[in-house]
């Protein structure tokens, strides 16, 4: 095929197209929240409030900061490891979520900060927003290499949309507890970014050789990625948590499940190699399975040996899930899982998902106490109305709730990406910066076949 | 001409001289503030203050780190870019801010922290001390790869001097606000830059060929600082805001302003080049000018949208500086602009300051409340004295100064840079780390003409 | 010697073998502490605490973060300055550390926070975890290259516990300060690790060629790692400190005896090359060196220029070291110091431990007030039964007692570690990741001798 990936004029369009749009409804919509405004000094006085810290900013913006490395620079970095698409993987991965945040403030706004006449902006709203571009990440990673920025654009125009959707369901409507996002972020970004790159099936992609292979020096780079995402994630899963003791306990069990997880995904990725050597692939994604899908759960009362368990067993299972299943999704089921998401984000979601609601079916009083357990799940002082066992079956109801958005979602949006005009590359030139980037000269020299007549190799 | 590049003597003299200053002049000058000292327990509890958290380092401390962060990793590594520069990106950057954060605490610190004998150290004399040690870093950037390290010494003492004594004329003579310091900061430090390198203008610097261009994974390493310089953005237009509402609100505003921007900058590199391909050297720098001109306005009632607006126009303009107005600064201005700060720091700061007065003359009660507008200004009980249009003025004032106090430093610092025994390197050894660093094996094959008789080729 | 290198099932037995033996004692022994528990809420309301905020979590989770990237990121990719052992500096830090975390929970945990059943985790738990495997990391810096992932982990194993009696000795019995473990973490870390790698001493260690040398972007790779190290040692000697006064004093001392160093680096790297070349090593390592010797006093009223003149003399001994010390080490001493850990945790150590005794020594009410000096070194209402000169003496019995358990508990590890089939390869293929790694293709092209029938070089 003869596709056309010259974006002069399509990038750039939708670019400033998106972003006016996005200036006239944050004209219209978006203002600060009490905490964020000059009249909160007023406020403060009024309520007779005697420090400056019980202004939000100071309980979040930590934890803020350090989510917003993971998205940046975490998820940015993990997807340098192709030999020739570090460009891409930064530079695009920048470039969604730098749109999928605004667009974010937006959705999840009318959801949930809006007054009647405006959105009302805060430090935990940036937090969010951040989360809900943290799905559009996952997702990317399934179908890294194989998109032009223009898809990724609208792919985030309709992922972003479909999330806050799901989300109110989730957290509004089912009133589920899912602070660290197993469902709502790794679960229904994974399935989605799935179910796209399964209707963008190439059938040629094994001519795009050895480019969706590392080389030494790119792996390094995707270990920076690795790192950010392993040390934030307990800023991640704490971030939307309560005060106090909920957002310190996310924290405990965070770290316990990360570290358990890194023993058993190196024990694994070494048993499954012929003469015992490790996989950098393995390192660089199983060793985060145990942060997604101790997500859910982090808050609640899981202890740390449940943590431990839990990591333990998503080390394991991501390991295996790079060796066998990836393989297989592609061969079989025809779904080409570039980074693996589905071992990394897409399994160990769902597991989450399943603890998460495991662990909120046993939650009782004698383990939180009677303030404790209110406050947890926040149902005031109404606590008759609370059983336990029916918030374990909402939390598995709202599972099933994300895997379907995810999968009807994905559907939709794969068949919409899937017309030709996107600016998408042919199948031999997938994995390719030189396809979008102008290149510095120590990488021109490398051939490949021109897919378009306006592209003439000696010119990349 | 052929330059003697040998530092033996000269860099570890300057270096051991600087420091032993420093010793003597900490020994007399310095000591802690009373939230660092040990007497605090003394005053808290004498104060009646309830909670430790009511030391300033609690409201401080994230947000210095992060700062710390930005000009460490965040400009040295934005740095990196050049392929053969790597390590004195990086380590002449960590040389220079070393230094320069210790002069500037005293020189600060002697206009605004002195209480009569002593200067008193606290978490904001550090934040402060970071930030004017960032305006050397910018003004390095206009410089890079054409100065030897005793010239950027030289250069960061009398810069840190400089930005000092102007400070003190905007902050504490105009009584202007400028918190992300877009004048203080950006303005004074990209043309003082770009005055000394005017000075500083090196006619056959093109026989350096291919040295001031990049590489695959130098790019990737530059980005590296681009990200952390994004990401951290929000607090360092913040991190010495008013407690509460203006520091939650200067990093809204900056997380604004920063997406906003990183659309505008891709859409116009894409547009700009013939094959609609885009550039890392915008997607390193145009990114992050809308960082720059939100800083004076971030802590005030700029609006959300205001911010996209300000994102949206620094990001064009930004990206159109570097294809078209420093390629046109260097043919016919004769100012070798290496990093592009003007498009990144000098434009964007003008633009800042200009924004920062235009929002200071139309504060008013209703958008600020009574007790609010008297807070975010500063101006205590005495109301009436105080009015919106003569802040606006003030701040425009403060704009011109920085401007000419930019413009005179440098072409002073620029004549005593010009002396021709600090060590710089000829023409052609420009963009060169082999001059200054021991290199590994790797790097030595390459050929350069020697420019001094004590360099032999085969030796280095 | 022909040892076998294939770990496929010595590595993963010992992992999880050692993982299930935590998940056990987690189960058994480890509970939430207070302020992490959800019946936190009742107890706040019970003891009419007025803020969520006064969770210990917020007084210490932002510097948490931080020492947690100086041992994943900072440690890590320090070590990844060799050319062929990237993936293993990183990975392999990364999985003593994961392991690592875990054990010093439970060792501390029953030293420090056992309430007689249980052990309470907490975010100050956390910390002292990762302070403590900075030890082992500082250690893995001696014998990086030469030793297996299996030999790691066992090293990390007796490390951990002897770090943990070490600390209970110092802080519990003979109640030394050291809040940023000049003695507890370097000085125990760095003779331990020298004493290991003496006792594995490798005499043809000459064969492994060109790869204890690094290339050009692994020494970029490594400064990020040191910068890393750098920015956030402030927060590594503050993190534990008292709330108030004494972490943000530990602050402003460890970035006064950071700058400071720098400068001082820098000039004895230039004046001891013969042609005043700056060496990446000594930016990379010495620059540190006023962190470490900083530690036991941060929190003391040291005085910012007591701290200048800590980074000064550091700076210079520490590269002294390097370029004269390391070589004497290596071949009369037969200590095989990959890092330079002698240079950079082991003479700053036993500085900052004797430091901390002279400023403990020369405490008085004057200095610190009543009740700071009260607070500071925490004796409670009984203040005549403390004096000044008996800490400093129990400080510098501290650093001695520091000494033996490292050289000891060195000897006997040492002598474990020698056992021949822990995985270890032979002299000529130490530094070499594809040893222990499955390697992308740029890198298998490189031929080294087998050293086992098992590894032919074809299949690489």
């Amino acid at each position: 095929m003869a596709w056309n990936t010259n974006l002069r004029w399509r990038l750039p369009v939708i670019c400033l197209l998106l972003q006016v749009a996005l200036v006239v409804l944050f004209g219209v919509f978006v203002r600060y929240d009490l905490d964020a405004d000059a009249h909160w000094i007023e406020e403060r006085m009024s309520r007779n409030i005697s420090s400056d810290l019980d202004n939000e900013f100071y309980y979040r913006y930590p934890s803020f900061q350090d989510v917003h490395v993971m998205i940046f620079v975490g998820f940015g970095f993990l997807m340098t490891f192709l030999q020739r698409y570090g460009y891409s993987a930064v530079g695009f991965n920048f470039l969604l979520a730098a749109f999928g945040i605004q667009w974010a403030l937006l959705m999840q706004g009318w959801f949930h900060s809006f007054d009647g006449r405006y959105i009302l902006l805060g430090v935990e709203n940036l937090i969010n927003a951040d989360f809900c571009v943290g799905s559009v990440c996952v997702a990317f990673g399934a179908v890294l290499g194989k998109v032009s920025p223009v898809q990724l654009l609208i792919m985030t125009l309709f992922q972003v949309t479909l999330f806050s959707v799901n989300e109110f369901i989730l957290l509004s409507l089912l009133e589920v507890k899912d602070a660290g996002g197993s469902m709502t972020i790794h679960t229904f970004g994974a399935y989605f970014g799935l179910t796209v790159t399964w209707i963008l099936y190439r059938p040629n992609l094994y001519q795009s050789k050895d480019r969706p292979s590392s080389v030494y020096h790119s792996d390094l780079f995707a270990m920076i990625g690795t790192l950010f995402l392993w040390m934030y994630w307990p800023s991640f899963n704490s971030a939307v948590s309560n005060h106090g003791d909920a957002q310190h306990r996310a924290v405990i069990n965070t770290y316990c499940s990360l570290a358990a997880c890194v023993l058993t995904a190196v024990a694994l990725s070494s048993v499954l190699h012929k003469k015992g050597k490790l996989d950098m692939v393995h390192i660089q994604n199983a060793t985060l399975a145990g942060g997604v899908a101790v997500g859910t759960a982090a808050e609640m009362m899981l202890m740390p040996y449940g943590s431990l368990v839990i990591g333990f067993i998503c080390g394991i299972i991501s390991t295996l899930g790079f060796v066998y299943l990836t393989p297989f999704l592609e061969s079989r089921l025809r779904i080409q899982d570039t980074c693996g998401i589905h071992n990394l984000h897409g399994m160990p979601g769902i597991i989450g998902g399943i603890v998460g609601a495991v662990t909120a079916a046993s939650a009782n009083t004698e383990l939180y106490g009677q303030e404790g357990l209110a406050f947890a799940f926040g149902f005031g002082s109404s606590t008759l109305s609370w059983n336990a066992s029916t918030q374990g079956k909402f939390q598995a109801a709202g599972l099933f709730v994300s895997l379907a958005m995810a999968l009807v979602g994905g559907i939709i949006v794969g068949v919409i990406l899937k017309l030709p005009f996107w600016g998408q590359a042919a199948d031999e030139n997938c994995f390719e910066d030189a396809i979008y980037w102008e290149m510095p000269k120590d990488q021109k020299s490398i051939v490949f076949r021109s897919e378009d007549p306006t592209l003439k190799p000696s010119e990349l």
